[in-house]
Parts: structure tokens; C-alpha cells; sequence
């Protein structure tokens, strides 16, 4: 067989353990041939694409990034591709397809799959909040990351007696501030999912202070928002060189805070970090695994689906269900955090 | 309510983390009291104890070890403390009993819970072969570790032309060398649940060779050991100085490995560094999330059950059920890895 | 002899080592009585202070922070100090001070030296910028976290083709950005020391896309700033929340390399985690080294001295001359990193 | 100028970011052309080498091992091509050879040196045992894996309630068991400069225990050995299989000290971990300067020397200085660390 293989939307840590996998298991094991298309889906339209082999993706397993490239989708060129799917195929004579990307490329992958294109399709996202998998290849290693700060901020919290705010990644779910959170022991964890009070946070730090515990650190997703009438926050205010990004919310929260309790507040953004480099040996076993489960896919022609992580078995799923509903963080989840929310 | 904590088995990190999530959720969720017994079950029948407050579990998230200390279980003791467990649990006026440990102290909590004591069992092994659980707290660190040594290890194989053999823990079962020989790109894999073949192993260090690739690494675990016919090894031999343990399974092979290649195989031994030092973020979590559920599990009256991690959730486990069967490494996962088993 | 000592200044990963090894050497070694001035200088004039015997520094080698907390310095205070000088030893009835601290601290020790008080310095900087010793400790810490976070970024940068700026500490010396930038392979670097052309910064971009390298990191220390006439550039501007924190070089140089050369370029301002947490090996050896040559001068009668690294030695240099001129980085050095500067 | 590279000895962090550092200064810097001699001094002789150009070490930095790989120096071979050197040189059309080795390539180098080839060395040894320079590097990489081992075996120990005895590399010097034992904070420190006493061990042991600190840790270099009459120990005693490796310094004092004290004492083992890998950050700028001054030092014609670092500088030693003399470990800093030697 022929298979295709290409890396789409943000970076994240165990892209190119799937690839390794996808190669060793389908050249190693089955005899394929597979050929890697360069910048995603872009790749893919333009025919940019180099054949793999075994020395092609050797020593890539613990490196960062994705040795393909990568871009983000733009959905009226894909659109037109999926009308030209047909002569695609026939001309790459492809016999399958694994595009390895978050939602925006597995929504692509199902219009493809829709299309007729054979296409099974590896979910990567560090937010972890795809719902058909239990966990996405990613979050480990940017939970590691935002664990390993918030342990150095707290020494110099407490010798400081000061407050830290860190800001994480997570947009629309609150997964990394979450395990990141508790991981670090956070007294306060600002989730997308539940809007924050500072009146609540306030209190904590209060509460801690009297009890001699002079310092306090707070993990705040970046997609996090305080409730109604608590602080006066609007995302993308724009500076005075005319760019919206740095008026985020960890800032603007430790400003706040500092103001309030009349203590020392320091914003920490982690940013880029969190996506980068090396993966955890967690996100290298489940990127791996979920390689070899995508060849063997294409092998049963169990096509228009992605792999899963389901306890610890992987298994696969419609792509379609896939991308219908975000999995975001359940109240049940943070009731299990001793932290303020 | 007051309620007894203890610690008991070999070290593994996460230890701490539960301590401190029961007495989090304890102290400060239902305003119980808790007491520490020092030193595992011993403690308990000696009745050594401290009172764990918010400030003895101060700090303690991150750091290895037990701050209770730990021992081995003496079973002739035990069951002489079931017969007195009436009068033990009067005396020292516990409503309930929360044991930390492995095998050996679930079995013992079973027989606790069946003469009366109302225990929650926190399971915990580094070796990830309980079976009610699908995962343990201190196995994802323990893969991170023995996946640092493989990283290191490569680049030294590679500019050395050698064969690097390393052994790492899993006397019984196979997790520790099956998830760090994948997530460190081993070539080769030897488990206790698959005798392995010496025969294999060279076959396949000559092809690497022989397509320029000129090294290779195996992860044994400790516990692994050659099929029929394959290798002269007896485990427990017994050195000039009376010890048995110095020649464990990767110095054997090592040896063998470059009697047969005649290529350069150096045996490097793991050890206890895999069972100490902080916990990863992910061992963290799940030892925090235990801790929390084995309180919540108290208050509810749900003795003679352990904690349970089942796909995302937290969900009891009956002791009893807990210790028949030891989770082994199935077939189905070694097919996973693209390696020599 | 009864020796006190004090931490104060921002917190520096090695701060606890430097504490343990003077009570070692004291207390074990020569038999002295130790007492640790709580919250820095602070504590020294309220006489807020706790007997340090082995067991208060036991497992504090490898903590971050400070288990004496530390305190910014308020000269006012000092001054008013050093006239109670003599009451102030006599009352304490102590034979010599250790101080561990930054220039601030260093600067009124030489203050209390020459008011008589018998004081041993140690100097201690994250910037390395003290001309009297080859280097600090906690410095190789904070190039070490500054490091791994450019490794974690180029992967990021990569897969993305991005600029992408790391902010690093260093408001007046361009230590750490020197060091992690060459360490993590920087292709720009922009220091205090030497105004950085953002015409420069912007040709080695296009020069790396058109051989195409089509990524690039610039790390860039918090005290840089652009050559005349290269960008608009003040620092200290006020956001619209009254604050003026927020904007900084690497935020704004990030802003004008996307605005100049149409591509992405992203921020990302490392902050306090570089000087939070355990120290690296290098630093504990080097604070354990100062820690117990203080205590050698201490017995010498070598006052008015710090402790100072000159190639593998440690010496003494005098207080006075230790904060004279600020150790900055020579256009020798720069030269040695192929780096645009 | 046409220059050539190679690298000989056992694996070292930091070998490819010497390379990097060459190419770079050579090729961007003064537009040289260099030549990587593949496998050490082989490579030299069988005229197997391969143009480094820029694209050539771009990602290497960080990585581990050496792309050019290694080999160990044959004498003979080497003597004969002194014989033949003008020959070679003229062959190979090579105007300097840049070696970066440890003392027997250092040795070599200063032979070929001598009969006529324009040398610039390069020092090399995780050992940090090359007099004329402060430091080299690997050394700090080394360092930093024992240090961070010693950490986790610490909270085992404590838990356990026993001694572990840590083997780390050094063979002649014992650089790295000072070092990692002080930033470890090890009980008890073996080095091959001062035979060690089973005694004193055993009575920091029982000491320590009798404090009521039940456990402790010696970390012992592969090459320290036992005072006179202090412990039955014979290096290279051959095990049932033909094999002698096995019966190290570290098996043997565990096992000595769990039949003296009655207690159990667990040796690990570190070995080849310690030589693998990533480089820190230090190592990669001791190594990226090493790299820019030899070049400098070739374009000077400064032939027969070597670099070396002194306090902050990087200076040029005459290779035949080198490696006259080992450098041990002084008394001085054995005084320095809190531990029984």
C-alpha cells in the first residue's frame, strides 16, 4: 500500500513519535510504502511531498516539533480539495491517508473521509480536550512543563512573600491549569470552564497569610474569565502599538490582586514553552501507540476513523463524533482539587 | 470522624501526595481528624503515631519517600493484629484505617476489612501490575526515569558501536521495561511474561549493523529471563563473598550478548533510582485524586475498597478482587512496540 | 564563637546550600552556636532570629528559596543599624555576621564592617554581575531553566517558521542572556551592554529564510534596548490599568520583527521561574564552597571580607571592593557566540 | 584554509557542540572549508572524512554523542602515521587538524604536533582530570546526572531506613564523586586520591542512625579502593562466566557494610548514563568557546597548543604540558564537603 501521512495545526510534543511509528509499523511490518507531505494539508494540495523510510525517522522519537512541518487550515482551499479529492488520490496513488492534527484538522479529515478520500485520522492536541479520547499525546509533556514552573515559583513566592499568578495554555477547556494546578499544589486554579471570583482568590490568600503561610500561587488558564461584576477585564485591548496579545488574563489578574490585597503580585505568562520539545516518555508511548493502531486501521480499511485512548486500550472512533463536542473540565474533576475555583 | 493513615512496601513517589490529599480533604473538607502511623503496619500495632494537621503536610507534594516511613509487612504479625483489631480500633478510637501500599498491603487490608476494621486501601507499586486499577502512582516516573537513561545511553551506544543492555525493574511483570523501551526507541525488550530469545536479539543487532545503524539498546527487566535452550542463567548465584545479587539478568546478558556479537555490551543496572525522587506531574494527579477519593470513600462507609483509576475516573475496587490476579503485559501490547520481545 | 547569618535580596537557588554548609562547618566542625536572622536585615534589627543546628538544615540542600525568608533592603533603616551597631552585637552577643546577598546586601555589609561589626560577605546574584568573583551561584541555574526553555522553543519555531523572542533577566548585565543564548543556540542575542540593531536582528531573519532555516530564535535580555533610531522604545510605559509592567523589550521587539518582516514572532518573557527552585549541581557545590570558606574567615578574623570564585579556587575579597563596579559582559565574549548582537 | 576535525575517546556531552562551534567560526567566520574525519584517528588514516558545512551541524548543539563518531587510539597505528604525516597532510590538502580528545588523544596530538602537523587540540574528558585546564567539559553533564540520582536514592534510603553506596565514574580522579557527592549531600565520599576506611564509614553510619537520620548515602568512584587492611577488595576478580566486570568497588563496600553494620545497603551503579546525553548549558558554552578559540588559534598558527579554561578565559596551553600530570582531587577539597572521606 501507499499511505500518506502529514502533521497539521500547532505544535505539540510526540508529533514525530507518530510518524516514527506510523513508518516502522507500515514499512517494517507490512511492507507500505509511505510518503510524508510537507506543511499539512498545504502539502497535501500541492503535491510537496518526500517519501519515508526507516532512516527517514531515525533519532526523531524524542525530539520536539514535526520533522513534516506543519500549518494551520485554511478551510475554503481545503473545501476545493475535497472536491478534487478523487484526482488526488488517483495521481499520488494513494492508497490512505493519516493526517495527525486537533480539531480543525480532524473536522478536515472527516470532510475528506466524507469526500471518499481513505483517511484515518490521530488526534494531537496538548489542551486534551478532544472527547472521544480519554487523554491526546501533548498534555502530558505541557502539564510537565507548567508543573516544574509553578514548583520553582513557589520558593521564590515564599521566600518573597509574594503572590504568583501563572498563566497557562487552554483556551476554551482548563485541562493544563487543571492537572498543572494540582500537580504544583496551586491554592488557586482559574478554568475557562467556571468564571473565577476574586473575591474568592482574595480571600484565600487572606486566609493563608493569617495562617503564616505567606505566599500564595495561582494557575490561570488563558481562556479563564472572572465572574460578573468581579474585575474589570476585556480580552484583546489593544496597545499602543497598535497589537491586542499582551493585555492577557494572568497579567491583568495579578494586577488586580495586587491592588486588592496590597501585596505583591507577579504575572508569569509560560506560553510557547508549554508546547515545545522533548515529549514526557506518557505522551512517546501513547503518540507510538497511536501510530501503529492508525496503520493497522488502514490495513482493516476501517476508514473515517481516528485512534482513541479509551482506559488502556486504544481503539478507534468515528471522526465525525469526534469533533462535535469539546471535552472540557466537569465540576467533579475540581472538586478534587483542595484549591480555591 | 478519625481516620488513620499509613505507608507501607517499597518506596514510590507519590507517596506523599496522597498523605497530603487525605489530609486535605479531610482536615479542611470535613473538618476530621487525622493520625499518621509511623512505619508502616508496624506503627499501627505499636500504636506509634502523630497527628497530621494542614502544616505537617505542608510542602510535602513534590518531594519522594514517605513521611510516614514504611516497612515491610511481617504476615505473622498481622494476623496476629486482625485478632486484636477490635480492641486496636477501640483503644485508639479510629474510624476509619487508610493503608497506602502494594500487594502485600491490600492483601493485608483485606484481611483487616474482613476482621471488622473499616479500611480504604490506596493502592500503590511502581510496577503498575495491580489489576483492579489501570494505573498506578510512581509507574509514570519510574518510566521517565529509565526513559532518561535509554536517551542518555543512545548517544553513547551510537558513537561507541555497542550494544547497551539495561536493566530496569518489574520482577513479575514487564510494565516498567515495555513503556521506557517504547518510549526510548529500545530495540529490544525482554520481559518476565516472554522468555526471550538470545538467538533474536543477535539477529537482529547484526541487521542494524548491517544497514549501517551501528548500536542497539535492550531494556530487560529484572525479572525477565531467556527461553529454553537460549542462555546458562541462573538467577541467585552466589559470588566469592557469599552475596547472591550481583549478577542480575542485563550483566548476564550483556556478557552473553558479547560473547555471541562479538561487539562491545555494556549492562547498565537501573536500580532504586527509579523508585525515588519526585513524582511526575502525572503521578501527582493520580496520587492526589486517590487520596481525595479514599476520604470521600470514608465518609460514605464504602470499607473493604480501594481506589481505582478506570479510563478518567476514580472508582472503588473491592480489596478482595484487588490482589487475585497480577496484571501481566498482554501480547497485544508488546505488538505495539516495533522491538525484539 | 555564636555566628549569625541572614539571607536577603531576591531569591537565588542556592541560598539553602550556602545556610547548611555554614552550619555544618560551625556547628559540626568547630563547635560554634549558629542563629538565623529571619526576613534578611529585617530580622537582624528586630532581633527576629532561631538557633540553626543540623537537624533545622537537614533536607534543605537541593530546596530552592531561603528557609530564613529574605527581605528587600531599606537604607534608612541600615543606616540607622549600623550607628546601633555595637549595642546590637553586644545584646546578641555575637561574634560574627554572615550576610548572603546580592550588591544591596553586600554594599551595606561593607557599611556594617566598617561600623565595626565583625562581618564574613557572601555574595550571591542570578546575574553574575559582581566583579569581585568569577561567579555566582544561582546563576547556573537560571541559564540552565532559560536554556531548556529556548531548546523547547526552536522545536515550536520550527514547525511554525516563527521568530520567536525570549525574554530573559538581566537589567543591567546580559549574563544569562549571553549564556542561554549560546547554550540553547540563540541566532540573535540583544544585552544591556550593547544597543542591538533591530535592522540586524531583521537580516539574519531573511538571510536564515532564504538558506532555508525557516525559523529563528533572538533571546533578549530584560535590561536591553534598541540602538538610537532602530525603535520606538520607552520603557516604564503605563497600560491602561494604571500599570506599567507589562510592556516589555520582549514584548515590543517581538511586535516590531512581525511588523518589519511580515512573519509570526512570538513573545515569551521567562520571569521568576528562573529563580525559583533547586538549584543545579554546579550551584549547590559552589554555594557549599562559600558557605564553609565564610566560616573558615569567620574563625581567621578575616572581616570585612566576602567570599569569592577566582578560577577553582575560592578566595577572600574585600566588602568594599566587591560592589564597586558592576560586572558587565565584554565585547569579547560576544564575539565567541556566533550570534547576532 | 582547509581544516579538519575529528573526535576521538569515549563519549563526551558537548563533543558536537565543539564541532557546531568549529564549522561555524571557520566556514561563516573566515570562510575556511572543514572536513570531519569520521571515527577518530581511523578516519585520519583511512582518509574517511566528509565536508561539514553549516546545514551539516545545524540541530547538533544539544544532542549528545558526536556525529563524527569516536574511536580509541591504536599506539601503533598512530606512531606510523606520525612516520607519515607530511604525506598526509599534503593529501588531504589540510592546512590544520583540530582534535578533540581526552589524554590519550591529547598525547597523540601533541606527537603528530611534534612531527610536523599544524595541531590544535581540543580537551575532552568527562573526568575533569586534565591539569592545564580549569575545567572541561562533560564534566558538568556527568556531575549533574549522579547529582540528580543521589537525590532520588536520598528519599528511598529515608524511607527504607538504609544506606545506598552510589558508584560514579573515575577512574583515577575522583572529580565527579567529590562533586555530585557534595551536591548531593552524601554521608560519606570514596575517592581514588585517599584510600577509604570501612570504619569510618561504618561510624558515620551508626552515627547518623544513633541521631536518629536513619539512612545515609556513599557515593564511591568506580576507581577509589579500600585503605590496608580495611576490606578484602581485589579489582578485576573474574565472575563464573570468564567475565571481571562485575565485582565493582561499589557491589563490593555495599556488601561490606550490610555485613558490618547489620543493615541493608543497597549499591547502584550508575555507569554509562553518566556519559550519554544532552549537554547542560554549561558544558555547551565551555564547549562552544573551546570550538571558536581553536579556530582563532589556527588562524594565528598557534600550532602544538591546546585550549583551556582559566577563571573566565579561554587560553592556549602547549599540548606537551597537558598532559604531563593528572589532576586529582586536593586535600583542600575533600575539607571543603561536609562528608567522611
Amino acid at each position: 500500500m501507499r499511505i500518506g501521512v502529514l502533521t497539521a495545526g500547532g505544535d505539540c510534543p510526540g508529533l514525530n513519535a507518530v510518524i516514527r511509528s506510523v513508518v516502522h509499523r507500515a514499512v517494517a511490518g507490512h511492507g507500505d510504502e509511505v510518503i510524508g507531505f510537507e506543511d499539512g494539508f498545504k502539502g497535501l494540495l500541492e503535491a510537496r511531498y518526500r517519501k519515508l523510510d526507516l532512516d527517514a525517522v531515525s533519532g526523531i522519537l524524542a525530539r520536539g516539533g514535526t520533522i513534516l512541518g506543519s500549518s494551520r487550515l485554511e478551510r475554503a482551499r481545503l473545501r476545493q480539495a475535497c472536491e478534487e479529492t478523487e484526482d488526488l488520490s488517483r495521481e499520488l496513488g494513494l492508497d490512505a491517508l493519516i493526517p495527525i492534527g486537533g480539531e480543525g484538522t480532524l473536522t478536515a479529515s472527516s470532510m475528506l473521509a466524507a469526500a471518499g478520500l481513505p483517511v484515518v485520522g490521530v488526534p494531537k492536541t496538548i489542551d486534551n480536550d478532544i472527547s472521544a479520547t480519554d487523554r491526546t499525546f501533548g498534555f502530558d509533556t505541557a502539564v510537565g512543563v507548567a508543573t516544574e514552573a509553578i514548583d520553582r515559583l513557589k520558593t521564590t513566592a515564599e521566600s518573597h512573600q509574594r503572590v504568583m499568578v501563572v498563566e497557562v495554555m487552554g483556551r476554551h477547556a482548563g485541562w493544563i491549569a487543571l492537572e498543572s494546578g494540582m500537580a504544583g499544589g496551586a491554592h488557586g486554579i482559574c478554568l475557562p470552564e467556571r468564571p473565577f471570583s476574586v473575591d474568592a482568590l482574595c480571600a484565600m490568600v487572606e486566609e493563608r497569610f493569617a495562617r503564616g503561610k505567606k505566599f500564595a500561587v495561582v494557575c490561570v488558564a488563558e481562556g479563564a474569565h472572572p465572574a460578573e461584576g468581579q474585575m474589570d477585564y476585556r480580552k484583546g485591548e489593544i496597545d499602543q502599538f497598535g497589537h491586542e496579545r499582551f493585555q492577557g488574563i494572568g497579567n491583568r489578574l495579578a494586577a488586580e490582586l495586587e491592588d486588592r490585597l496590597g501585596k505583591e503580585a507577579k504575572p508569569v505568562i509560560l506560553g510557547h514553552v508549554q508546547r515545545g520539545g522533548t515529549p514526557t516518555a506518557y505522551d512517546r508511548v501513547l503518540a507510538t501507540r497511536f501510530g501503529w493502531h492508525a496503520v493497522e486501521a488502514v490495513h482493516r480499511g476501517d476508514f473515517g476513523m481516528m485512534t482513541a485512548l479509551r482506559g488502556t486500550d486504544i481503539v478507534m472512533a468515528p471522526l465525525a463524533d469526534a469533533v462535535t463536542e469539546l471535552k472540557t473540565v466537569p465540576a467533579s474533576r475540581m472538586d478534587e482539587a483542595e484549591s480555591v475555583f
